[in-house]
């Protein structure tokens, strides 16, 4: 008896140490490949440079459907495919101008019109600014001293979170419900501090939404640079009733039809379980949209020729979805969501890149205690790769509308330090990613959506 | 007895809690000044924007030597002073010239002249080229095929290591002994293949080493940037007899005084017990060595700032050594360790910041196991700040001298993805730092320091 017992722990430790040694194997293979035969920066090089911002219902994200499809075929998937997605199709138009009017003297500033913002009269747009550090502040101010202002709404991201994004979502909601909040109390029009931690003159944008507002009630909304942001600042100070002038010839044109792209494995034992790794394929209009989210896009088509470059079949089916309409919409992520629930789809992963092409430092998970566990306990084979943080939290905005029982889901966490230098702003282009901190985050991904299609979900 | 054990048992834990939880909040305070007050960035601009790269003898080394020196009486330390360092004096010259000649056709190639190289004649060298992937391999082929010949030497930085500076390492030799060997079988000149990851037109320099090959025997060596030694590589296939130019206007002059430059805070208990943290003052020549290693000077001179600021009272001496010479001979360094031992100084402990100003990822450590468990377990404090990484490994060039019985030694290890793309080459300016990253890595060298002044070295 106590033999077997000692020869059934040996056996079991046997176990363990050729398993791990064959993953440990199969993530050096991973990593290796994706460092030296990644064809990612090149897609991302032509996503950017030859095909540049995507924004939804443009000409250009029409191509970077048509290109990235022909790629994902070049791959010799089981089959590639589009969902058809209706978007919304809002064009910025000629670039924006504004000024800071004081004592007669006109100052520019550089200025970019939120998404989905209206335009502001031919003329533009001129009046005198009260300066908030958020909603609750104006609302506290009353419709009486908003009325006929332009609120200049001035809450900067806090410098002392390590993880940037908290600073971003504690800021946020002065670009997202600013205009809408400010409309109601008879605002003319608002100025948001762009959401960057630096202090430099780039205009970032990001969608507003005037939620129930009816139409005729809209009024103008744009990014203002931090540099601005802090010279209007002192110059209110100075002079509580200067003027500011700005001018917005965006429009809102009808919905049209564009797509997600799917490319897919087919699971050689659980076919009809779906693993899911995706980032999404529009872009903001200022830059090219290398890091948001050229980057996810290309690291996760990535994942699937790195799979068949090492022959790696999957047990379950793997999807790379590159999603289109998450900036101004959602569609896509939502339209993926409707078609797995029509289709009756089993999804029990998904993972999405959408934090920029940094040096990948591990992953947020929306997992039950019993998967997050599970998936903690692949740290040691992450770690010769410095891949360290497995926390709870946010995973992905495309995923997000994906819902059901025992779905885990995953989104990839780069180093954050930079993201918001570049966010949403003309600065975003493809000289801001790094070969090697894209190809790593691509490996990463990989070597997460191999060890959950092996162990499976709980 | 149960009793008191578990009073004595519940007075420890308490104890442990509370210094936990004091230590905790000492990391967030200096965390929250690097990321909100910190003066770093701004020196860093100073010294690269204002002063400029700062090779050892030259005039803007002794503008920086004056420069850090006024910033650190500022702090209001308790004393600053200079050493005195006698340093090489060595010249770029005029711009390298260099092309392929193939054929008749002459294909113009981005090089620099490795630092302590030799010039080659006015006219420039003209020689035929033989390629190899390192000094063995040159070796193997013999004299008979090397005599007269340019070597060009090609073994690239192997991608597949995650921390770039194993890939350095590996590639090292060619630069610092290739010219040296290549001259003993009667080579011409030579030319190496800059030890960056990136395909690039940037050559990168670095110092050169004749050892004691007799002056006469000397051959100038140079490096070529990436893409022209992919380029040379490709046409020597077709072109075996295929010549290369170049032409080097380096030279060395008579060494010159210069200085390391020393700000200190003696200890409020063990004032003979020294703490050094230090980078390096002198920088290469084609950047502005913002990266290499401005990034390093302002990071430990911020250090010693926050504490100030903080009105930390450190029990043991807290040094700042900003080392002239690192690039070039590393005299600051054998300087600072000369005095220490004719002074019979008691260092305990010495910290290094030279591998960029990147988000810091962790320490390298020098140190007995005793002391290495010690710090490492530290590790759960620097987890909110997704410091994750203490390994050991070579910690410093300039406190590589130090040597004393029971000194620790730790380097700080910031995100070596991008570090290659600029180290020696003239795109190490400014604008490749980020704030943030530069103030993290400040913030972490202060929480080592902090932790260690305050648990002492065992």
């Amino acid at each position: 008896m106590r033999i077997s017992i000692v020869l059934i722990l040996f056996l079991l430790v046997s176990f363990s140490v050729t398993a791990q040694s064959e993953d440990e194997k199969m993530l050096r293979n991973i990593y290796n490949e994706a460092l030296t035969h990644s064809k990612c920066y090149s897609w991302l090089d032509h996503l950017s440079n030859t095909i540049g911002s995507r924004l939804s219902g443009s000409k250009s994200a029409e191509k970077a459907v048509n290109y990235t499809k022909v790629e994902l075929e070049k791959l010799g998937l089981d089959s590639v495919f589009l969902q058809e997605v209706i978007v919304p199709h809002w064009v910025r138009g000629e670039k924006e101008q504004a000024y800071i009017e004081n004592n007669g003297k006109k100052i520019e500033v550089p200025i970019c019109a939120l998404g989905s913002s209206v335009a502001t009269p031919k003329k533009g747009l001129k009046a005198s600014v009260i300066e908030v550090l958020g909603i609750d502040e104006m609302i506290a101010l009353g419709s009486e001293k908003i009325k006929g202002k332009i609120v200049f709404f001035n809450r900067p991201m806090t410098p002392i979170h390590i993880e940037t994004f908290k600073a971003y979502g504690g800021c946020i909601d002065q670009r997202s419900s600013g205009a809408r909040e400010a409309a109601k109390l008879g605002a003319v029009g608002v100025i948001i501090r762009s959401m960057n931690l630096r202090l430099d003159d780039y205009p970032h944008t990001g969608n507003t939404n005037y939620g129930d507002l009816p139409r005729e009630k809209y009024i103008p909304a744009a990014a203002i640079s931090t540099n601005g942001a802090n010279l209007l600042s002192e110059k209110l100070k100075e002079n509580a009733s200067l003027e500011f002038y700005f001018k917005l010839s965006c429009e809102t044109f009808p919905d049209v039809l564009s797509y997600n792209v799917v490319g897919e494995i087919k699971g050689s034992e659980n076919p009809d379980k779906i693993m899911v790794i995706g980032g999404h394929l529009d872009s903001w209009d200022l830059g090219d949209g290398s890091q948001d989210d050229g980057a996810g896009v290309v690291q996760s088509m990535e994942i699937l020729s790195i799979f068949k470059t090492l022959k790696y079949k999957p047990k379950n089916t793997l999807r790379v979805v590159l999603f289109m309409n998450e900036e101004n919409g959602n569609r896509g992520g939502h339209k993926y969501a409707e078609l797995a629930t029509t289709n009756n789809e089993n999804h029990i992963f998904a993972l999405e890149s959408d934090a920029g092409g940094f040096t990948p430092r591990g992953f947020s998970l929306e997992a039950d205690e019993a998967n997050f566990l599970k998936i903690t306990s692949w740290k040691n084979l992450f770690e010769p790769y410095f891949i360290h943080r497995f926390v709870e939290g946010h995973t992905g905005v495309d995923i997000g509308p994906l819902q059901s029982k025992h779905i885990v889901k995953a989104g990839l966490q780069p180093d954050s330090q930079r993201y918001f230098d570049y966010h949403h702003a003309a600065n975003d282009t493809f000289d801001s990613v790094n070969k090697r901190e894209l190809e790593l985050g691509a490996a990463t991904m990989a070597s997460l959506v191999y060890l959950v299609d092996k162990y499976g979900i709980d």
